[in-house]
């Protein structure tokens, strides 16, 4: 009993249990895929209905705060009507709800790399995932930034005799291009998740990748002339010793100021600051002036480079178009610094004028019980 | 009446409507927030349970096949039970239980460049979409790999009188870089989202991702030996114009294939055949030979160019690498072709030992009513 026929005349009840396991399985397996479907469409039907109920409630929500705005209500209460029309806003934006809101797009750049694949996380709790992970790439790119140029400084003179050769400091622009590449990207993908990350950062490491991948193709080891030829080189890499501990400084405070604001309620926990930006006392004594010094330098060694090209040592596109990409960049770092500095101090301004965030909140949660 | 009071004393009828109204949205932004973050907890509740039958079928189908073969049963009745555990595992894995099976981890290249985003579509269509975009971009980006070199061979006689100016050729290898990245960012996204895609066409793109960043850092222009320097460049690039071709046929190839498969429900819908592969009689006599010819002037461009190196013309450490490069992608690509060319073979010789299709088909769903 249990051995199966050799001549298969009939099935003995091995292979009968056998044939048998396999046909429930195939029935399984299309009960499973019929539960599949009827869930996905289920879901989906339902998505699309939370959908138009997050667009027509965000576009009333907006009519509603240019009506009070407009209105000639006296400015006690239209205040506190605003207030509430944020708090409205702020349950939109970061609860579960926050998923259904109309995205923003892609974008060129991702579409360009990725595909038409979706990169927005439809659960907070992963969206915060990617957020984190974005901080401490960051954080461990940022060492390596400080690191590698210093590396390449030390050994300059210890080793090298004075002149870089050219292997080590193409490893370190590629590893460069790898980084400015990483972060672009990562910060699309913020983007579409609902982070505020102001625009510029982002053009801003476009321009980054944009001159790793020139300096990639810059002869820099000529004998020779080798110190006039490595004076741009040896610039770039103080500046980027320096953007380093500037990087590390930012990201101590930024992250401190993010949860600060999250505790706050005041901040969407999506919002990246990336760069120079200001707001809690203490640290930003020291990273603003430090911020502003390190744009003076990126100018001057820009147009430092641009001199080179001109007095005609070496009259190599590349110098000249590193040397206007660096100047581009600091000119809108600075601009941007100077914007998120003068709208947070309006912003304080207003706060001062107002109420404590408290005591809105317990107006808020008394009126809504 | 209507009009909002100036003093505020007490409220007008505008101003209660415009409070109403205020309260009002903030107690739908709230409704909304609970139906979202309902709607999320139930279906992740859903998701989860269909996770776990779909593993366990999945693994129940592991089991009886590898029964099945292990059996002694005779080999008819052995062969139907098999194709009725394919047809099992095609329910699974092609409909939409697929998006609950286990998917393939997203691997180092996808973390190191997004981060632990999660590009896994749920819904075949959507999944489908991202294979459509993948096989469009290969199109596009064949005419220009045709193109590029094409143009820099021609203005090379025509404009630059036999000799390369520097910037063209960098800008046509930042192309590349550019071309390599995303199609390995492309084919790892498809391999997450279940497409079999064999890993070294993925490896390949890395290899040739490294060249093209090699290669931009290689100097080749430099007057007075410019084509002896400039000899590696021009057999790359004649053979970049034999591999612009080689895609084309093989993207129209594939693609007709593609579709016969999935006609005939013997292929999941997001495979990919990157590269050598073989399978339709026609097209295929053209194709296996153009393949093994272009493999076979790789290796002899990589080894051109080790010669060079070895002879000691040009020593630099850039045209020993992309020599070796060369040589270890068409050998890889030879073995991966050979691999392929075998497994179809012995899938075809076992197709013909045993049913038609149509006639499995037949008798499964009979069995299945």
């Amino acid at each position: 009993m249990g051995d199966s026929t050799v001549g298969g005349l009939r099935p003995c009840s091995g292979e009968l249990d056998l044939a048998d396991q396999v046909s429930r399985l195939v029935e399984q397996s299309k009960e499973l895929q019929e539960s599949a479907s009827s869930l996905i469409s289920r879901t989906s039907r339902e998505e699309d209905s939370l959908r138009q109920r997050a667009n027509s409630l965000n576009s009333t929500l907006q009519n509603l705060l240019s009506t009070v705005r407009k209105s000639n209500l006296d400015s006690n209460r239209s205040e506190k009507l605003e207030e509430e029309l944020f708090r409205a806003r702020y349950i939109l934006s970061e609860g579960d709800a926050a998923a259904f809101l109309p995205s923003k797009s892609h974008g060129r750049f991702l579409r360009m790399f990725l595909g038409p694949i979706n990169v927005r996380a439809s659960r907070k709790d992963v969206q915060l995932k990617v957020k984190e992970e974005y901080n401490s790439f960051r954080d461990r790119t940022a060492y390596l930034f400080l690191l590698f140029p210093l590396l390449l400084l030390v050994s300059r003179s210890c080793i090298w005799n004075g002149c870089l050769p050219a292997l080590p400091v193409q490893l370190y622009q590629a590893w460069l291009l790898y980084l400015y590449t990483g972060l672009a990207l990562r910060e699309n993908i913020l983007r579409v998740n609902g982070s505020d990350i102001r625009p510029w950062w982002i053009y801003h490491h476009y321009f980054a990748m944009a001159m790793a991948l020139i300096s990639l193709t810059w002869e820099i080891e000529r004998e020779p002339d080798c110190a006039q030829k490595q004076k741009g080189v040896l610039l770039f890499l103080r500046w980027a010793i320096m953007q380093g501990i500037a990087m590390l400084l930012q990201n101590r405070y930024q992250r401190q100021r993010l949860y600060t604001r999250i505790a706050l309620g005041k901040a969407g926990r999506m919002d990246v600051v990336w760069g120079e930006t200001a707001g809690v006392e203490g640290q930003l004594w020291l990273l603003c002036p430090i911020l502003f010094i390190l744009q003076g330098f990126e100018a001057y060694v820009g147009l430092l480079l641009l001199k080179t090209a001109l007095v005609g040592v070496t009259s190599e596109w590349q110098v000249i178009t590193c040397g206007i990409l660096l100047i581009i960049m600091a000119v809108g770092n600075f601009a941007n610094t100077v914007q998120t500095l003068v709208s947070k101090s309006r912003v304080k301004a207003k706060m001062k004028k107002g109420k404590s965030k408290q005591e809105l909140d317990r107006q808020g949660s008394s009126k809504c019980q």
